[in-house]
């Protein structure tokens, strides 16, 4: 990382509070309260999609044969391998990753797999999660039915999903990838699919505008992405296009699958630069790192590359929990980054790939400890017993995010939102 | 080129004429008359900056050191040489790009060639070219002087510059490329300049909003264009935004520079396939391909290829000869491709590369012959004597353009302007 980039986590991701504890209306002087962060702004996130089966008791059932929830590894394991793992999930992310694509989703037109994906929203919600969706618009796992469709039935259906959707999961995931890879949407060639033919023939910006009217109108409260894993000027161009259009986009997702090695600070860092300028908050939507072999670089489409194994290896650990430090730590020295979604826990997910936290056996790697350090230890505020002064004030420094303090048997909640210096009152 | 190119070009290239020849209002029936063509519809161009010193009287004065119109290769040549070299372009082509790169046009503010440039247009006019002006604003370059205003100031500059040339040479110079690789402008690295500084700062959409709006303003009737060198879906993500934008665009343009090797007919094709779909006529803008050894692949920026010295080859003569037939013939049979301009008459212009049609020693090459035939032999009609039918018709099939007919001293002229079955009356 940077030489500072410890200072500029410092200046853009924590407040220097003066919390001003209260009890019936008079300070609460000269006493000993504890202050404890409960959660981080910051949304340090990953996919969710391998607890689908456990959110749903499907593990229970028929340990051996649950259907998995579309990447394949978990769902012939034994629950508690797979509960082992949520744990780890759980205490060390904030923000779930559900799966919409849509061939999956609704496979045979007209029957969606709406309840199992509302119990695993649910399941993260109860948990203290935000979800999001992903995605509801995308050439790539789109339903295939939709070929048989004429394009202004394409268009019809997309927008009605859309509406179903972010309707349907209203209140339990108010965060949506709307569209993915729009810049390649409607020259994708590699097969035949009903998005590429309706982007090929409305455009790409009325038809990003369709997806987002159609999910605004669903949850106007929604905070709606547009997503891509193309960082040339053509995302750029895209993004100026749709915005002067008037299209309101609430976030721009980045991808950032670092199969082919580690993009390094100075390449990050432009990245975030560039699309930092036009004023939205940026998501890493879909980060990976691995403990194995790189893919070679000449490499164009991920997807071409296939493996029959593709084994985490010691030296391989020690470099991706290296990267894994390094990446976050870029990421939250720009202020403009407001998420990081991981893209797989558990190794053996896309591409077979030794991307995960966790390997295949259920154990965490190195880059699992070192991301739980930064999260749970260095950019947080363990319960610390501090003493009022005469106007019941005690001050702090904290990462942004949820805070608890308790005193007497009694506990209030509060929120450092902005970074710098705050004053907060609460009353316990 | 595909099996049936030549079809294809037959197809949306000639019109099937029937002409009846009137004199004194009645039918000239049963006389021979001559029917010959005088110029193409489509737009044969290739840069005419080496004839700056030529049209200006500068090699008459001083042969040996003449000023330079920018490419630096005949300012010292002799003024026969010259113009056996002017013979052979006008034998060639009909359309000539005229340079306007704002830091050799004014390097000193408020000193402009103005005088020269006007010569140079009149000159290719009289001798029967459109004129073309290249670029109104980029970001290479361009005016050093730029970097010491502020970013209000440029742009004012940059649009009093434009109004200001285009308004001086309507009715000489009415096409323009008025801005040049947007796609890249604003986040060009290599060196500091006032037009990346503003296209960062408006963002793209905005300025070329501005810089169309400012030369169409100057000359209502100008055929504008936006031209590129980056074929991938950036360059269609800005064009997408700038129409949604609403902003007129009157031509595309496209680059094709292949100092790394002939495209050849399936990605020439899929390119002009995707380019086309915007409903505008497409301009080769600048095309080169060489009759020496190949730039290597890796070379990302072509000015990063330095060579002491690059030769024209026997064998890679032969070769560019083919692929020149190659290239042309597959522009000519998509309908969309309005225009080709080649980039550079002589070899040891840009980059020093052997990509003309004329050896240094001013000698053509077989690439000069193999478009010639084409040009003007295989899609040509030559001065044919016709008979005339008892309605004083006859009948033809022509490449579409400009021609005359004669009979009995006199010559009438008229056009085929779309391709299929035309019928034209003219009066002698």
């Amino acid at each position: 990382m940077s030489p500072d980039s410890d200072a500029l986590i410092r200046q853009y991701r924590t407040a220097t509070a003066t919390l001003t504890v209260t009890s019936g209306g008079a300070p609460l002087a000269g006493q000993e309260v504890v202050v404890a962060q409960r959660d981080h702004a910051f949304l340090f996130g990953c996919t969710g999609f391998e607890f689908i089966p456990l959110a749903n008791g499907e593990l229970t059932a028929a340990p051996e044969a649950g259907p998995d929830g579309g990447s394949g590894s978990l769902g012939e394991a034994d629950i508690t391998r797979v509960e082992r793992i949520a744990d780890l999930w759980l205490d060390l992310f904030n923000f779930a990753t559900l799966p919409f694509y849509w061939g999956r989703f609704e496979p045979e037109r007209g029957r969606p797999d709406t309840r199992r994906l509302l119990a695993t929203a649910r399941w993260f919600a109860e948990r203290g999660c935000l979800v999001k969706g992903h995605p509801l618009a995308w050439h790539t796992v789109s339903a295939e039915w939709l070929t048989e469709l004429t394009n202004p039935e394409i268009t019809q259906v997309q927008l009605d999903r859309i509406r179903r959707e972010v309707t349907d999961f209203a209140g339990l995931i108010d965060t949506w990838d709307v569209i993915n890879e729009v810049v390649i949407m409607p020259i994708f060639d590699k097969y035949d699919n009903g998005l590429t033919r309706i982007c090929r023939d409305l455009g790409r910006i009325p038809l990003v505008r369709m997806v987002f009217d159609a999910a605004r109108e669903a949850n106007p409260g929604a905070t709606l992405l547009l997503n891509d894993f193309d960082m040339s000027a053509a995302y750029e161009c895209l993004i100026e296009g749709v915005l002067e259009a008037g299209i309101r986009i609430d976030a721009l997702g980045l991808q950032s699958h670092m199969h082919q090695g580690y993009w390094g600070e100075e390449k990050t860092l432009g990245i975030v630069d560039r699309f930092a300028r036009y004023g939205l908050p940026i998501h890493f939507t879909e980060t990976t790192l691995l403990s194995g072999h790189l893919m070679p670089a000449d490499i164009v489409d991920l997807n071409d590359y296939q493996v029959p194994e593709w084994p985490s290896t010691p030296e391989g650990e020690e470099r991706q929990a290296d990267e894994i430090v390094r990446h976050y730590k870029t990421l939250l020295s720009h202020p403009s980054v407001r998420a990081s979604t991981y893209w797989g826990m558990v190794d053996g997910g896309w591409l077979g790939a030794p991307g995960g936290f966790v390997r295949a056996d259920g154990t965490p790697k190195p880059s699992y400890e070192a991301l739980r350090a930064l999260v749970r230890d260095e950019w947080w505020l363990a319960p610390t017993r501090l003493g009022t002064d005469e106007q019941g004030r005690v001050g702090f420094t904290g990462f942004l995010g949820e805070y608890e303090v308790s005193a007497g048997g009694r506990t209030a909640t509060f929120r450092l939102a902005e970074p710098g210096a705050a004053a907060v009152e609460v009353a316990l």
